[in-house]
C-alpha cells in the first residue's frame, strides 16, 4: 500500500511540474537569453545568495553533425562524446573543506604531477543515468543510493565525503543545462560520472589535503535498441577480481585496471566478458563490471533466482538491488542470495534446470548471457531460448520506470526551472 | 671471482670517468652558458642528432632558501619539494606509439577529465634514487631493475612497455641537470619517480590508446641519519593487501590507496605501518609499502635469515633482492624464502628465537621494527637490542654501495657530460 502511496504521489509530482516546467532552461535556451537580464539584485524578493556559480559556453558544440549521430544511436561508442559542460567542486581540508560547487564549460584538468590520483589511485566514482520521459522531463533513478556509494567508496580510499544533497542539486543543474543532448525522440540516455580525485600534489602514500569532485556526462545509446545480444564469458580460476578483507565492495579505481589484462586474453579466445571467480571452490561473483543473477529450477522443481550474497567481494549493484526489490514484491519465485559455484551451475545446467543467466548494472541495465569457457570446456546455456524470459520483462520493467512510463518512486525527476537567483549571474565563457 | 672482477671494472670505470668529468653540466652551470654557443650544426663531426629535447627552466628554484632547507635535511617531509626539470615521453598508438622523450620544467600535466588513470587507475610507477658520491659523481643503484618492474606492471595493467634503454638516457639526463639540488656535504639522496599513466579521455573500461611516462624527482633526507628508529605495526586480519589471482607483485597504483583506511586505523591505534597478513593461516606479507625479513635461531641453534617467497602476493623489491644476493653471497647463516605466518613470529618470540624484523624498501633501505599490535596483544621483539644487529650492517653495505663509497657492479654511474649535439639545442622555457 505503501508503494501504490508513492507512486500516486511522484504521478502527482509530475503532474504539477508538468504544468509549471514551460520552458526547459537548456544551454540553448540559455544561450539566447543571454543579454537579457529579467531579475535585479536589488530586488530582495527575487535574489537569493546563489549556491552554485554557473560560466555557460560561448556556444554548444549540439550541432547538426553530432544530432545526427544522436539520432542513429547505435553509432555512439559509449564514453566517447561529451556534452558542454562539467560541475566542479574543490575540496581543501585546510580551508574549511568543500567548497563552492560551479559548472564550467568541459576542459582539461590541470594536475600537479605528482598529484595523488596519478600514482597512488586516489579515485573514486560513481555511473548514473539520466532519461529523457515523454514528456520532456529529465529523469534520474535512486541517485541518492549512487551518492550514498560515492561517500563510502571515498571513505575506503582516504577520500573526504561529500554533501549528497549539495552534490545531487549541482548534478541536476548540469543535466538541466544539457538536457538538449538527448533527443527526445532516441532511446538515448545521458551517462553521468561523478569522479572523486586527491590532487595533493605530494609523493607520500597518505590521505590526500586537496581533492576535486567533478561531474562529466555523456549521451549513450541503448545496449539493446532493437533486440538483445547475448554475450560469451571467459571463466578463468587465474584471477581473481576482489578479495576478503580487499575491496571488491567498493567502486573505486583500483578494481578496474586490474581488470584490463584477464579482459584481454578473454577477448582473444573471443568472450566479451570475464566471469570472476573466487576461492577454492570457485564461487561466481561477477561478470566483467557488473552483477549476476542465475535463474534456475531447484529439485522441488521451484523457480529461483539467485545472486551473489554481499559479503565485501560484490559490488552492491543499485540495478541490482531493484531487481532483488522487484522480484520480492512480485514473489512469483524464491529469490536467494547466496554462494553460487561454477560447479553447481554445471551440474544444474546438465539437468536442464538452468533457465536464464545475466549480469546487470547501470550502463546495459541487464545483458543476457549465452555460453561461458571454462577450462577448455564450453558451457552452453539456454538464456536465450526461453519464451518469455525474466531478463526481458526486467529489463521492461525498470526502463520503463527509467523513461519515466511508469510512475515510480524510484524516479528522481529533474528540476529543470533554474533557481531565480541564477537567471542574471551565469557567466560566459570567452 | 666474477664479483670481484665486476667491483675493479668498475672502479676503473669511475677513476676515468673522474679524470674526464671535470664539470657537471647542472642547471646552473647551463643557465650560465645560456648564450654561449660553441658547437655549430655545420660541424659534422660534432654534430649527431638529438634524441632528446631539452627546455630549461629560466631560473632555477634552488636559492639560499631551499639549499638551507636541503643542508638541515632532517627538514626535509618525503615527496614534497621537487627539482627543477621533469622528463616526459607520450605515447599514442595510432602515430607509431613512444614518442621522442623531452625534459622542461616541472609544470603541470593537462588531462582530459575522462582520462584513464583518473577512472580505473590505469597507473605504474617506480621509485628509485640517485646519490651523489664524495667524488662528485650521481649513482643509481639498480636502475636497469626498476625499468623492468615498470614494464612488467605497466603489461598488467592494460599499458604499453617502454624501451628500457631511451628511458635510463633520459632518466641519466635529468639527474644530471637537477644534480646540484643534492648537496654534497648532506646526507641526502634524490628520490626519483618515473609514472606511467593512461591519458586517452574516453570512458570505457579499456586499454588507454594514448599514454604519458614522466618522471619527476625530490630531494629527500636519510631516514636514519643519526641512529635508527625502529617502527611498531598493526597487524589486523580484517585487511588484506594482496590475494592470490590479484595484483600485489605488481607496483600498481592500484595497490595504494586501499591500504589508506587500515593505515589510518594503525595510525589511531598508535602504530606507525600496517603489517599485512594473508590467509587463514595468517602469513606475513608486508610491512606498510616494504618487504619484510625475519631474523632468527631455528631449533638447532642455526641462524636463519627467512622472507616471503614470491608467490604472486609479494612486491619483488629490489632492496630485497639486493639483501638475499648480498647474504647468500656471505654465506654465513641460513637464508630462506618460505611462508612465515604470525604464530611462527609469536612461538618464536616465545622462546627468545627471533633476533631481528625489519622492513626494506627504496625509501628507508632499511626499517627496524620493535613491536606488533595483534589481537589485542603486544609483540614486543628485541631487534633493537641486538649488540652488532644484521639490520645496521646491512644498511651499512647498501648504502656505502649507493653513495659510492664500495665500488660495486650495483651501481651505475650517471654520465653527466651532456652529449655533444645537445651543447645548443638546450631551449629556455619564456
Amino acid at each position: 500500500m505503501a508503494s501504490i502511496d508513492a507512486c500516486l504521489s511522484v504521478t502527482q509530482k509530475i503532474l504539477k511540474q508538468k504544468k509549471t516546467c514551460r520552458k526547459l532552461y537548456s544551454i540553448q535556451h540559455l544561450l539566447s537569453k543571454r543579454n537579457q537580464s529579467s531579475l535585479s539584485q536589488n530586488d530582495p524578493e527575487k535574489y537569493v545568495k546563489p549556491d552554485i556559480d554557473i560560466t555557460l559556453c560561448k556556444s554548444t558544440k549540439l550541432n547538426d553533425n553530432v544530432t545526427n549521430i544522436l539520432k542513429s544511436c547505435t553509432q555512439i561508442k559509449f564514453g566517447t562524446i561529451f556534452t558542454d559542460h562539467m560541475l566542479k567542486i574543490h575540496y581543501d581540508k585546510h580551508a574549511g573543506g568543500w567548497q563552492k560547487p560551479y559548472i564550467t564549460p568541459m576542459e582539461h584538468l590541470s594536475l600537479h604531477p605528482a598529484a595523488k590520483v596519478l600514482h597512488y589511485a586516489t579515485e573514486v566514482f560513481e555511473g548514473m543515468k539520466a532519461y529523457k520521459s515523454e514528456h520532456g522531463h529529465m529523469n534520474l533513478f535512486r541517485p541518492e543510493l549512487n551518492l550514498q556509494r560515492l561517500n563510502s567508496s571515498a571513505e575506503r580510499v582516504g577520500l573526504p565525503a561529500i554533501d549528497s544533497g549539495v552534490l545531487l542539486r549541482g548534478i541536476e543543474r548540469l543535466v538541466s543545462i544539457d538536457n538538449e543532448w538527448l533527443p527526445a525522440s532516441a532511446p538515448l540516455s545521458l551517462y553521468i560520472r561523478p569522479n572523486l580525485i586527491g590532487t595533493e600534489g605530494t609523493l607520500g602514500v597518505a590521505p590526500t589535503n586537496t581533492a576535486l569532485l567533478y561531474v562529466i556526462m555523456c549521451p549513450v545509446g541503448s545496449y539493446f535498441s532493437e533486440k538483445f545480444k547475448s554475450v560469451r564469458l571467459m571463466a578463468n580460476p587465474k584471477f581473481a577480481r576482489a578479495w576478503p578483507g580487499g575491496c571488491g565492495d567498493f567502486k573505486i579505481g583500483a578494481n578496474y585496471a586490474t581488470t584490463l589484462y584477464p579482459q584481454e586474453i578473454a577477448s582473444k579466445l573471443g568472450c566479451h566478458q570475464m566471469l570472476w571467480l573466487y576461492g577454492e571452490d570457485r564461487q561466481i561473483t561477477e561478470v566483467g563490471a557488473m552483477n549476476v543473477f542465475i535463474f534456475y529450477k531447484n529439485q522441488n522443481g521451484e523457480k529461483v533466482l539467485a545472486t551473489p550474497a554481499l559479503n565485501g567481494m560484490i559490488l552492491p549493484g543499485i540495478t541490482r538491488q531493484s531487481i532483488l526489490e522487484l522480484t520480492r514484491e512480485w514473489d512469483e519465485f524464491r529469490v536467494e542470495e547466496r554462494i553460487f559455484t561454477i560447479n553447481e551451475l554445471i551440474e544444474l545446467n546438465k539437468n536442464n534446470q538452468i533457465l536464464e543467466f545475466f549480469g546487470t548494472g547501470t550502463a546495459a541495465v541487464i545483458s543476457p548471457v549465452s555460453s561461458i569457457l571454462y577450462e577448455d570446456r564450453n558451457i552452453e546455456l539456454p538464456t536465450m531460448e526461453q519464451p518469455n524470459p525474466l531478463y526481458a520483462r526486467l529489463f521492461k520493467t525498470i526502463t520503463d520506470i527509467h523513461y519515466g512510463r511508469v510512475a515510480h518512486p524510484w524516479t528522481r525527476v529533474v528540476d529543470e526551472r533554474p533557481h531565480l537567483y541564477e537567471s542574471q549571474n551565469y557567466k560566459y565563457a570567452n
